[in-house]
Parts: C-alpha cells; sequence; structure tokens
C-alpha cells in the first residue's frame, strides 16, 4: 500500500488534453503557481505526482490518479479536503471519485465511537437491519414527540432521532425537550424490554455544540444527529473524539457534491468515508426510487464505503431513507444487506395503522428479511 | 421590509409542474412530512409560504419566492443553512438565488470587525484597490517567504497572505513561521512607511484553530486567511466575533455550489452574503478570464453582496483573484471600482520584475485607475 494520498478524478476533458488537465491538477492542488516557478526541488518534494490518465468509461473522460505527500494534509480533515478538493472545486469538469489515505493517515483518527459492533450491542439487535425513525414535524407540541417516541420503541423500533429541521428555541428548551423525550424512550424500552437509543438533532452556534451536546448526556440520550456540512466536518470529528456519543450523519446542505455528475465528490467518498473518518456510527442518505436523486449504484457505494476496511476504524451503518415504504423493505436488504439502519419517516407516520402497531409490522418484516441470519424472533 | 426571511428559487421545472415543486421545497424544508399529516395549526405556524412562482429567465426555469418564519434559523447560520438550502441541496434543479433577512435576523449578527473602512484605515490606504499578495509556493524555506513578505511591503503592497495550500508541521511550526514572516512585515512596512497587513492562513484541527489565533495575534499579525467550507461557516464566525482579527475568507471546497447553473447557491449569495454574516471582512474569489469558470455577473454580483446593504454589518472587500495580470487591472476597476482588493499571486512573482519592482509597478498602476478619487500620490 502506498504511503501517500493517492486521489482519483474523473476529468471531463477531450483527449489531447486529458494528461495536461491532470498535470493542471496536481500542480493547482499542491503549490499553485506557474509551471516556471516550480523548482526541481518543489516539484520533487511538494507537487503532486500524476500517476496515470486512462480513459474513464464515456466520451471525453479520462481518470487520472495523483499522489499527494501526506504531511500536506497536516494529518487533518480540513486541508485534507482542501489537498484533494479545494481549489479544482472552481474548476469545471473536475469530480473526485476515489481517495486512497495511507495507514500513517488513518491512524491519527479514531473513528466512529460505536461503529457497527458497538451500536447493535448498545441497542441489543444482532441480526437484523436496524429500524430508525424521526420525531417530526418541526412545531409538534413536546407532548406529541413523547407520544410518537413513546410509541415507537414500544413497537421495536431501534433508533429514534430528531428531524433535522426541529428547532427549539434555546439551549434550554433544547434540554427540555430531550430530556422529555429520552423519558419517553425510557418508558418505552421498559415495557418493550429493549434498548432503543435516541439522537437528538446537534445544530447550533459553533460556541454552544459543546454545551448541547452536554445536554444530552446528562438527559440519558446516548447519541446525537449531527449534519457535518453545517457545522464542519471536523467540528464533528473533534465533538465525537472527546465525547463518547453514537453520531447519525445528516446530509443536510452536501447536495450540490453529488448533483452534476461531473463534477463534485462521490456520495461513497463524503458521506461514506469522510463522515467515518469524522466519527459518524451511521450515515444517512437518500435511497433511490424516494424524492431524492441517488442511483441504486451510488448507494451501494456509500454502503461499501462505511462497511469496507478503512484502517482500523469501526465500521458503521449505511442509513437510507427518503420516501421508504413497507413495500420497499425487501429491496432495501437486497441492496444494504443486513448490516445497515432503515430510517422510515413519513412511511410510518402515514402509515394506516397507529405508530405502534406500524413499528411493529415494519419490524417484523425487517426480521424477516433475513432469517438465515439466526432463529431469533424480532421483539414483541 | 419583511420580517420573514425569504428565499428565491429558481425552479428547472415544466410550467405545469413548477407551483407543486415550488409547495414541495416550502414542505420539504421546514416540516418534511407528506401534505396529509400537516395540521392547519403546523401549516400556519411552520410550513413555509409560497409568496410567487413566476417565469425565471428561461424555457422551464421558474422563480419561486419563499417565506420562512426567521424562528426556524434559530437566528444561526448553520440552522440559517438548513433552512433555506438543506434537503432541497439533495434534489435536482433547485437553485437558491436570493435570500432576504429581516432586521430582527441581521441584528444578531455582528459581521466584519474590520470591513471596508476599518481596514482602510488599518493599511493607510483611502484612494484605491487595495493590492493583496499570497506567500507561496508551499515548501519552500521560511527564509523565501520572509523575503517575499518584504519585497512586496517595501513595493507598496497593502494586504500579505498565506496560500492556503502552506502547511506547517505544527502549531509550534506555525507559530514560529508568522512570527518571522510578520518581523518581515514590519521591515518592510518600516522601510516604506507603510502599514500593510499579513494574514496567516487559518486551517487545522477545529479543537486547534483558536491557539492559531492566538499564536497570530502575539506575532503582530492582524488577521487570519480563513475557509469557510473548510472549518465550517458558524466556525468562522465565532472565532471572528471572539477575536479582533481581519478575516479573508478564502473559497477553497465552495465550487460545487456554482458549477451547475441549474443547482446549488450563486456565489454572490454564499461567498457575499454569508461570507460577510459570517464577519469576512474581505472575500476571495476567482475573477473571469483566469482558470476557473465564473462570469463577470457572477462576480459584479458577488462584489455587490459585499457592499450592499445587510441590516448594520459593515461592508466587505471583493479579493478577485486568480490569474490577474498587470494588463487585466483596467477591466477589473471597471468590474469592481475602487473599493475592492486585487490578489495577485503568480502574476506578481512571474513578473519579468522582481517582486519589490513588479509590486511598485502594480501600485502606480492601481493607483491610476481612479484619478478622481484624490490627488494622492501612491506608496513609494
Amino acid at each position: 500500500m502506498s504511503d501517500k494520498i493517492v486521489a482519483t478524478y474523473v476529468l471531463a476533458r477531450p483527449a489531447a488534453e486529458a494528461a495536461r488537465a491532470a498535470r493542471q491538477v496536481a500542480v493547482e492542488q499542491t503549490v499553485e503557481v506557474p509551471e516556471s516557478l516550480i523548482t526541481p526541488d518543489i516539484e520533487r518534494r511538494v507537487v503532486g505526482k500524476v500517476l496515470e490518465v486512462v480513459p474513464g468509461g464515456g466520451p471525453e473522460l479520462f481518470k487520472a490518479r495523483i499522489a499527494y505527500e501526506p504531511e500536506l494534509s497536516g494529518w487533518e480533515l480540513p486541508r485534507l479536503l482542501n489537498l484533494v478538493y479545494g481549489n479544482v472545486s472552481l474548476q469545471q469538469g473536475i469530480r473526485l471519485v476515489d481517495l486512497e489515505l495511507p495507514p500513517a493517515f488513518l491512524a491519527r483518527f479514531k473513528g466512529p465511537n460505536y461503529g457497527l459492533a458497538g451500536l447493535r450491542k448498545l441497542v441489543d439487535v444482532h441480526d437484523r437491519p436496524l429500524l430508525a425513525t424521526a420525531l417530526k414535524p418541526s412545531g409538534a407540541p413536546i407532548s406529541e414527540f413523547e407520544t410518537l417516541a413513546y410509541d415507537f420503541v414500544r413497537g421495536g423500533g431501534d433508533v429514534l432521532k430528531d428531524d433535522q429541521n426541529l428547532c427549539d428555541a434555546d439551549l434550554k428548551a433544547f434540554a427540555e425537550r430531550v430530556k422529555r423525550v429520552q423519558a419517553a424512550v425510557d418508558k418505552g424500552n421498559a415495557k418493550a424490554k429493549t434498548k432503543a437509543v435516541y439522537c437528538p438533532i446537534l445544530c447550533g452556534p459553533a460556541d454552544e455544540l459543546e454545551a448541547r451536546v452536554d445536554a444530552v448526556l446528562k438527559a440519558g440520550a446516548k447519541g446525537v444527529l449531527a449534519p457535518p456540512m453545517l457545522l464542519g466536518l471536523d467540528t464533528v470529528r473533534s465533538l465525537a473524539a472527546k465525547k463518547k456519543l453514537v453520531v447519525l450523519a445528516h446530509p443536510s446542505f452536501t447536495g450540490t457534491f453529488f448533483s452534476d455528475r461531473s463534477h463534485g465528490v462521490t456520495p461513497a467518498l463524503l458521506l461514506g468515508t469522510l463522515f467515518r473518518l469524522a466519527g459518524c456510527d451511521a450515515s444517512i442518505f437518500p435511497s433511490p426510487g424516494g424524492r431524492f436523486g441517488f442511483t441504486k449504484e451510488e448507494c451501494r457505494d456509500v454502503s461499501r464505503a462505511l462497511h469496507g476496511p478503512l484502517g482500523r476504524l469501526a465500521p458503521a451503518f449505511p442509513a437510507p431513507a427518503g420516501g421508504m415504504t413497507y413495500t420497499s423493505l425487501p429491496g432495501l436488504a437486497a441492496v444494504y444487506g443486513v448490516d445497515s439502519m432503515f430510517l422510515v419517516g413519513g412511511g410510518l407516520l402515514s402509515h394506516d395503522r397507529s405508530v405502534y402497531e406500524a413499528t411493529k409490522a415494519f419490524i417484523e418484516a425487517i426480521g424477516g428479511l433475513f432469517p438465515s441470519r439466526s432463529g431469533r424472533v424480532c421483539p414483541p
């Protein structure tokens, strides 16, 4: 394995320009000076090395692999983003599609606090995908959230999160709401003899995030829903490293990286590899077929990036979401496998049965998806 | 003026679907539930209100204005981003093109510490655009940066910044380099009787940013170069609010917001309005004609967003950059006017004269661009 950071880009360029374009990326991302100012010493020590430029799977598409000295990343996330996609994000037709990170880089990262195995242990569910839902809509009274939380947990649901749009008046109101919802979750767990966890939204002014995390832990909640692109990717990493939290990553404000398939960063890299580096135990993303535009292949790749080897970092849950229904479960199971978390929001709330009944039905259906895994009967 | 947050989107939709698409945005961004679950009370208090949907300047383009309750922004930046573009960033053909922020929202923000007038006072230049350059290339010895800094300042340059790619081994190495470069700037200022400022790069782990700012201030430097999309927009705001710094914003990692003109956020909104809200005194962006893809109109709009009214927030400098040369100065002056900062990197370093001579020549040329402003002769 290389000791360099190797980034693979797809360049939308005519064949005659592909090699030159790859060199321009290597220069732009490291020294950003005209070629005439690059001394042999700087060339050798600092400028990115174009390893290869090969046809990239379409007309006028080329794949360029570029090796960067890991020192240029400062061994941390903000500079890594700058190094592999900072300035070239402002140019046209350059898409970052793969990132090979050397062991020395990965060793600096703690990764998910719980990861797949830890979160399974926490919720005590070992043989099927987890079922998650969201408290919504924003603006509803806390008593409705308490009822929803209790019914979902008592129905056998595993992970309850806030909707990312929930917005409390201030830190005090947030702490109060989290306390009440966590109490409802506790009550549901006692009733169903389960260990469901609750992850309130972590969003707010930079200076207040740690206080919010403390309020969450003080209320007995085990994790948070964190949107890395709203808070800063390294802000999330730092909080996850300091506090023993389950971190569910929310993809709010990430969509511009994916919408133009000739530009940006793949969902697998951003929502998979990078969010996992930041310590996310699960990463939520829009599953195909709903109202968002991801393809099945992109979703599968996110899943692989969360599950696959990444130094000694724990694997994390892919959490497909968005317009999911009871009938889409077998398809989801086929794509994501058993080590996934199905986030069902509106589909659970607008089910023709009560939330309790609907959750039970979902859990039963999910339990039946992987019968070979064990003979264990799913929760009451 | 409305007391709501009013966002304007361009929707790439057929005429028959435009009104429904606007409603979907309003629902997605606030409650994210199926229509059937929206009670009259939630509709009234929480769901975004579609104010109008009108033809949007192209075939199958519609402009939709949507009013949001400002409470849903939490009166802060991370939630504002979530509210106006969080989830819909993951859908296709929805571009955020304007944002009207009510006085009560703007009143929560301190804005630029210095702004146009304050930074002019600091560098004591009142009658022409400022000239800025970058220390580069990454990997060069500090002694070269000292020479470059001294020559640029002695030649009359106003703002010296690190290249965003500069990467010191650690905080100690950073502090040492900043101290040495600032000493060279001081020496240049003493020689030229000027007041040039130096802004080192602020990039690194979230937990270390404040220590880096302290090292900058301790060295006598007046500001930083901060990349908001690498650090988190509100992280930058928080640091600017706590410490009296000049903040130059760097656009690293912002390009995906702009590349697809049917999607994303306009440069004026992100690099102008939002960066100014975060307290940036100047915002760097790629000027047209260089190696980046902004149009002249987009650049002019960034400039207007930085200069125009925004509550009581100080206006800030547009800092066009990227492939700028001596001959492009009159064109830049025509686009950005006198209250701008021209960031010349490679163009200054690869000029056929020395950096000192080249800086002098640029300053003289810049001084001649606005002769009517005053009779003041430009620096020696």
